[in-house]
């Protein structure tokens, strides 16, 4: 594809200064003076806006509730659970005073909410009768971080995180894989990204967890993105917390836990799947407005066609950006195609003497010529987002499977690691051992434990007994 | 009418009792161990939710785009406006440490975001071109109060706040009224609440703002709640900043400045407006659930009626709970109206046989007979809530201009601020030192300037001449 926009940075040339460029130029973020933070411009929002309402939806259709949790934590609460509290102290942010008043004790800003979740279940469940709790929260934590990345990294994060309790532990295991099933299909069917999913390793689950189930995305470059995860918390947290309730049998027994996020790093997993050299590149499921509509001169029939196709989409409710600019066409045409609208319409007086207009497809830059006739356009509208989504999605897993690799045996693991981008399977003996040795000889880390695949030889690092497939890759 | 729930105190012993009480029956909210923060519980919430579609939708309409700034405002950028600072900095939050880090420069929680704004107006106004900004945020903020009410005032606060950007005097002017129009529209459609509306004074403006247009809302109690306000900044912000743009006429311009919020707070005025000694009373245009179901016995006419009822209001998009418990009518009845649903439907067998079933409604608590057919029921539904919703309003504007007085001295002024709650109406001189004598004596503030109102007698307090009619009362 030629790179025709001058202000963007190759990929492939650097593709770190790639992104902020992108998320840049397309309107998506600001910097200001809160170091580590990022304004999340409207162009951006929009579209995070779109995926809460989605996800949203799906949250609800499955019983779920939402609810607002204080943004504080006391530190003595924070201490409860002892695994949670070694994670996450070392990353969060202290409120000290309150006007002129130093507190007698500090509160963190919430770095997540299970603790504060726990202390209201421990006053809210009693019976079987109050289970399920099943709720969500969509909020801003807080995590300070050293360097920050816009939407992959950040002190600053929104998301949301579901919490929620059960009388049976079959019942929360369920309950930990619907919610991961509706991220995988969300990350499909709206963000054409291709993942891989499975259980996190023990070293790499969630401090305070039992089992991390995790979403790994692959961006263009090969590095991971870990990408939405869904936690099963046993009783671990609900014992520390000493909630109880009597059960049917009238016995007091302890509930069983889960909880699980996505942020607006899905986000960033979105722009390093799909955009390229001239900007973002937006699927059509998720782009805040689907079509650019590029009038090409001033005519009456010009503003006509316009109007009527302006019209005609507000009825079938497709969302859609008109640029009356007095810009020339070649610099509209860029600017459509940095903030990566699906379909560009070019609308010109000449093109509409010969009854026709042009669409351009943002993924391909393909040229479309069609009759200027409003239901031939509409009619083929629909069908391209269809065809665009779905090539999207084709590209991304094809180019990630092209990023697969699988070493049979250590000194193949370290080539490859070396001298490629992606994810690299191994045979695993299951052993922390093993994982630190990858690490500290290659940075790489686990993604995550393949599931439904035999091993077919020894650990790929000690030649011991392997008892589970695994992938190992670099991370963002 | 009867007063039947024993748990809740009466509305005419202690009001701010019956309030908690209400808030907290009703699982509105509860209390954690961060002191002076809420929890939001799903019913709750559910409200605020609703509240947030409506004004979301009312704010886009109108050409505003949702945006997401930082939490976090380094005291330095804080500090540029200089009365803004003054009304902010003693009730802000101040995080110290990131980490095991001291700040080198503490950073507070945003009590409100202007100044983050205005930093980044800064950098994207250029040029005309790129006015007006017409810019929302829906966050939470924090003030660090001493005591708290739920809703009303709490340590966090959800809101939305509006910050936007014009050319010219006219518009940013036109602009403040504008969404000052829209919260006086919704809180008078959505939540049946009359309110007072107009400028407050100089004295109890919005820190920085040159003119603060207030909506004044009457509590049972004849308490005022200021339930949204919308700011007119002139340039005063502007300047402090140095934001200017290059106007049609190649002249550097500074813009003028607005900005708009309501809050959860409305949550509680919506309650005190309109909830009686047996729970909470929604009007069904804010209600989560309009309906409630209550099966009573379980024989299978019973069973169809619920069935075929609830697939109805499934496809009429009517929102409704049904309380499929063991526990007895007598107990449902009265959960139903501690939860405050519009109206609830009682589907008994012994009814069923006589071919009808009984609607009540929540506000009035009367018992209608409706024939059991499916069609009869919808419709009679539908007409109620119209009904309910404008009798609700109805009420609360009768009961507010009951407790509307007028002094023409200052001695009748005393008189009626010891003796009754409400608002009292006075000529005004218009300075300050009035205001602060009527606050020292009585403890009464000014509400708001009354527009369209001529001046009929010296100024109440001081005897000279009168400049604006104007309301006093106590606040919440």
């Amino acid at each position: 594809m030629e790179k025709k926009n001058k202000e963007i940075t190759s990929r492939d040339v650097d593709f770190a200064k790639w992104y902020t460029d992108v998320v840049k130029k397309a309107d998506l973020v600001d910097y200001s003076s809160v170091k580590g933070s990022m304004i999340i411009r409207p162009y951006g929002y929009a579209i995070w806006e779109n995926m809460q309402k989605i996800l949203d939806k799906e949250f609800k259709k499955t019983g779920h509730e939402n609810i607002q949790m204080p943004m504080f934590i006391p530190e003595s609460l924070l201490n409860v659970e002892k695994e949670h509290v070694k994670g996450f102290a070392p990353e969060v942010a202290w409120v000290t005073q309150g006007g002129s008043e130093l507190l007698d004790e500090r509160f963190c800003v919430r770095p997540t909410s299970e603790v504060l979740f726990c202390e209201h279940y421990k006053k809210i469940i009693k019976s079987y009768r109050d289970l399920p709790k099943l709720y969500n929260q969509w909020c801003t934590i807080v995590r300070w971080e050293k360097t920050t990345r816009p939407f992959l990294r950040t002190r600053e994060i929104l998301w949301q995180e579901g919490h929620t309790m059960h009388a049976t532990k079959e019942e929360a295991k369920a309950e930990t894989l619907q919610m991961f099933k509706i991220y995988e299909n969300f990350q499909r069917d709206y963000l054409a990204m291709p993942v891989i999913v499975g259980k996190k390793t023990d070293k790499e689950k969630f401090a305070g967890a039992e089992e991390t189930y995790t979403i790994e995305a692959m961006m263009y470059d090969g590095v991971a993105l870990q990408n939405g995860t869904s936690h099963y918390f046993g009783q671990g947290f609900a014992k520390a917390f000493g909630i109880e309730f009597l059960d049917k049998d009238n016995k007091l027994k302890t509930p069983y836990q889960t909880s699980w996020g996505v942020t607006t790093r899905m986000i960033g997993g979105l722009i390093m799947t799909h955009s390229d050299d001239n900007g973002l590149v937006l699927p059509p499921n998720i782009a805040p407005y689907k079509l650019c509509l590029i009038p090409i001169g001033k005519g009456e029939k010009v503003e006509e066609m316009v109007n009527l196709l302006t019209s005609k989409l507000d009825k079938e409710e497709i969302t859609y950006q008109v640029d009356n600019s007095d810009k020339t066409p070649g610099f509209k045409f860029a600017e459509a195609e940095v903030k990566g609208y699906p379909i560009r319409i070019e609308i010109g007086a000449r093109d509409l003497e010969n009854n026709k207009i042009t669409l351009v497809r943002r993924d391909t830059l393909e040229k479309i010529e069609v009759e200027a006739n409003i239901d031939v356009i509409i009619t083929k509208i629909k069908e391209l987002f269809i065809v665009i989504q779905k090539d999207m999605y084709n590209r991304a897993l094809k180019r990630r499977n092209s990023m697969l690799y699988e070493a049979k045996n250590y000194e193949e693991f370290k080539d490859i690691a070396q001298n490629k981008n992606g994810f690299i399977k191994i045979n695993w003996c299951g052993n922390v051992e093993c994982e630190d040795k990858i690490k500290e000889d290659t940075t790489l880390k686990s993604r995550c434990i393949i599931e439904n695949e035999k091993v077919d030889g020894p650990c790929c690092v000690c030649g011991k007994e392997a008892k589970e497939k695994i992938y190992f890759g670099k991370q963002y």
